[in-house]
């Protein structure tokens, strides 16, 4: 996939550039999207047969499986803070400590599959994390318009949660907005929900 | 209603403790919470014979008709900085300029009748009014856990809001969390969606 839009925060840019395990982080995320390729090929290409016609979850995965087995992230990682009652907001989806001889670094993802009040809970959420310590960077991923236009109907885009990108100035935070390198009609259509997922057991954080 | 739950972040605290029309602003809502009553009576009484069984919406029009006949709130005051497209925020519910001799101040109101994510796309629109100055102070209304068992399946409630508030710390933010005085089987059901609203109307917002 290419990752066509970026937001990086005024204090998200300083921690990049001051940091170097903050870089790693970054680009490990940033790998794991790009080479997230549809099978047999070396490209991302969608099927742009209909509107909606795919789903999101399978790119989703795509990722997050890149993330736990090349670079040992982990999965559903619960705020403290939030912990205590799970409905109030729930696990980080994707979240690593990174540590070099003098720093040490949390980072937590999140990659959006609702709609636009979903990923302002989501934008909220990480905010609370960075607030309360939990992690010291945020990244969230979402499809950009034209990409979201086949996935998943009302499956929120980088586009329309952009005007609150102001409210994440003072955060170390990252938004990503991902694009397939090729628009085909006839290429497989990407399952919704959980159908033709895997079953497989994911790598969960244990406190 | 009686308000029974606050959240006054400190700067809100501050401007209230400084500002007489802010403090006027904050009167005028309060009064419309506590004076919306059950027709005839001099309190408001619930319906609590089955979960889930009253809708919100006719709370929420009783305190916004009292705001504008009472007090002269607008409706729907967009925020310019989303206005471009309302598919990206919508405009504010309730909004009124307030003006002294020596200062002048814009408070935008949000009932909340939606569900969790809902709400966190409120407060973030409500910040964004904050920090582009479209508003200087805001408020959002909501039931409290209790009465919101009783009330349209998934309305948000204050409670489960509460964790985020942190977030509200350095804007002019208010949270107020409403109940019933009273929880009575025999009384009339509130209608849910637009069911028994007059057509009347709202005394809508003009640039």
């Amino acid at each position: 996939m290419i990752i066509s839009k970026i937001y990086k925060s005024p204090v998200a840019v300083n921690l990049l550039n001051s940091n170097t395990i903050a870089n790693q982080a970054f680009a490990e995320v940033e790998t794991s999207i790009i080479h997230n390729c549809t099978n047999g090929s070396d490209h991302f290409i969608i099927n742009n047969s209909q509107k909606n016609c795919n789903g999101v979850v399978p790119i989703k995965e795509g990722i997050y499986e890149r993330l736990e087995y090349y670079y040992n992230w982990y999965r559903e990682k619960p705020l403290p803070y939030l912990k205590e009652d799970v409905k109030k907001g729930g696990p980080i989806d994707v979240y690593k400590e990174f540590e070099s001889s003098d720093s040490k670094i949390k980072v937590g993802l999140e990659f959006e599959t609702g709609n636009i009040s979903s990923a302002h809970r989501s934008i909220n959420k990480l905010c609370v994390g960075l607030q309360t310590g939990a992690i010291d960077m945020a990244i969230l991923i979402l499809p950009i318009k034209s990409l979201a236009f086949y996935l998943t109907d009302r499956v929120s885009n980088y586009e329309e949660l952009e005007p609150y990108f102001l409210l994440l100035t003072n955060y170390p935070f990252i938004v990503l907005g991902f694009d397939a390198e090729e628009y085909n009609p006839s290429v497989d259509i990407l399952p919704k929900g959980k159908d033709g997922m895997s079953d497989r057991a994911i790598h969960k954080w244990k406190e």
